[in-house]
């Protein structure tokens, strides 16, 4: 495994590649990596001819607020983690990613303004912004992305066919802890008393989708009872939604493929989670 | 030379020139094609192995209240002119461009809000949305665009950079009439009275080109000269600026490398010209 630096190089990487019709495969993350994204690589392994990740955390997906300064760097321990997994790791310092000068947004409306777009203003423009930038430069042919940021997946998608990229989304399911846990970088922030609560997320979806195999049909009730699990289950809940998989825009009674979605606080750390479900039509 | 319609076969055909690594030139334009567009062409021809040229009257780049609905459009002419120094020309219906759903916009701040910026809100973000969307379709390696335009090569080159497009820029030297005037689509919307009028832009930035030739230094004096001039010649000036050719700010006293910068009406056509000028040094 190669460890690459700068833009330049990675750009040359790139070309070796697309001049041979080789076909890369590339997963994007802020590092701090665990089993799923380890899984991104192990889906790309299939498709491609070689792999590439990325490890950068980017300040501009940070609001206000945020956990930037906290946000857990290891990079050691990634490079042991990628080192079997992985033929090239991108690792930029921030002038590479960010030159100064650098002036340009990309921004993905409707999509970006529901679920965690309401609370994290500019977070997925940040987002957008980087892929984008990450993009240009990786070139892949095809690139992967975990379900649990099933609307970062939604938007970058949209991105992606606007801006005829020309390269192929894979959306890998959310590996999950033992205990139903979905794995995330932001889980090291629990203390093992938070850890217990944080099933919270879990068991509301699991409770919601409960109740629509036995036929409850109101987003609303299911609403309402997945912010009740949390909140009874040591979370604070920020939102939970039903919403339509394509559009992300509420589905009341429910119908077709929709996306349960939660987001909570367990303490000052932040989680998400989500289902999909194909419901039987009526 | 190939008439393309659709994103899909444009794409197809970019992919064809990639594979065999040869070079293709891209010159995007609105159509109402003038010698200005043809020597683009002309430019790109010398460094490409074929030529694609697009005709896409933008939606997202004309201000409400703009000239988007009476904009000259002449398909047969443009076709005919194009003839011999174009390989394909890439024609979208505004439904391939802009299919239902779509909803990224690409912006570049600062750069964007000077000049022509100021009073046409929401012009160049329409068009790095679209340029985005066509490099990302046409998959150059070289696209070409006039000086007339400064203002939007500067902010394409940004865009260009920032999202790592790959794509080498060129900026082609103002082709003009006879007497002087800019060529410009716009130009058709001129009578014969206010075509004489139009010369106001061109004479205000020779007259400032001569005085710092003679030693004046001060961009407010210069800027006052340049909008008399257009206003005692019978155009409505709306700004004369001289600024930084890199990042487009106020320069006063001038230094370095600069550009004149003017825009104006002449009767309801609004029309800018430019020049830049090397200081010699104090």
């Amino acid at each position: 495994m190669k460890v690459v630096r700068t833009c330049a190089e990675m750009i040359e990487i790139s070309k070796f590649y697309i001049k041979q019709n080789l076909r890369l495969g590339f997963a994007p993350t802020m590092g701090c990596l665990h089993d799923g994204h380890l899984s991104l690589l192990e889906h790309l392994n299939r498709r491609c001819d070689a792999r590439v990740a990325s490890i950068f955390v980017n300040p501009k997906q940070f609001c206000p607020g945020e956990d930037f300064e906290r946000y857990p760097r290891d990079e050691e321990r990634d490079l042991k983690l990628l080192k079997k997994n992985c033929d090239y790791v991108f690792i930029p310092y921030e002038k590479e990613m960010y030159p100064k000068g650098f002036s340009t947004s990309v921004e993905v409306s409707g999509l970006s303004d529901t679920l965690c777009g309401k609370k994290r203003m500019g977070h997925f423009k940040g987002v957008t912004t980087v892929v984008a930038r990450l993009f240009g430069i990786v070139r892949p042919t095809f690139a992967a992305f975990g379900q649990k940021d099933y609307q970062q997946f939604v938007i970058i998608k949209k991105m992606t066919q606007d801006l005829s990229f020309g390269i192929q989304l894979i959306m890998c399911p959310t590996v999950r802890e033992k205990d139903g846990l979905a794995m995330s970088s932001r889980n090291m922030y629990l203390s093992s008393e938070e850890r217990a609560r944080a099933l919270s997320l879990r068991k509301a979806l699991l409770t919601a989708k409960k109740e629509i195999e036995i036929g409850q049909t109101k987003a609303e009730n299911l609403k309402k009872t997945m912010l009740k699990v949390m909140n009874n289950l040591g979370a604070k809940a920020e939102y939970a939604e039903i919403v339509d998989t394509e559009n992300l825009q509420t589905v009341d009674p429910i119908h077709g493929e929709v996306l349960l979605a939660v987001a909570a606080y367990v303490g000052k750390t932040r989680l998400i989670d989500n289902e999909i479900l194909r419901c039987k039509e009526l």
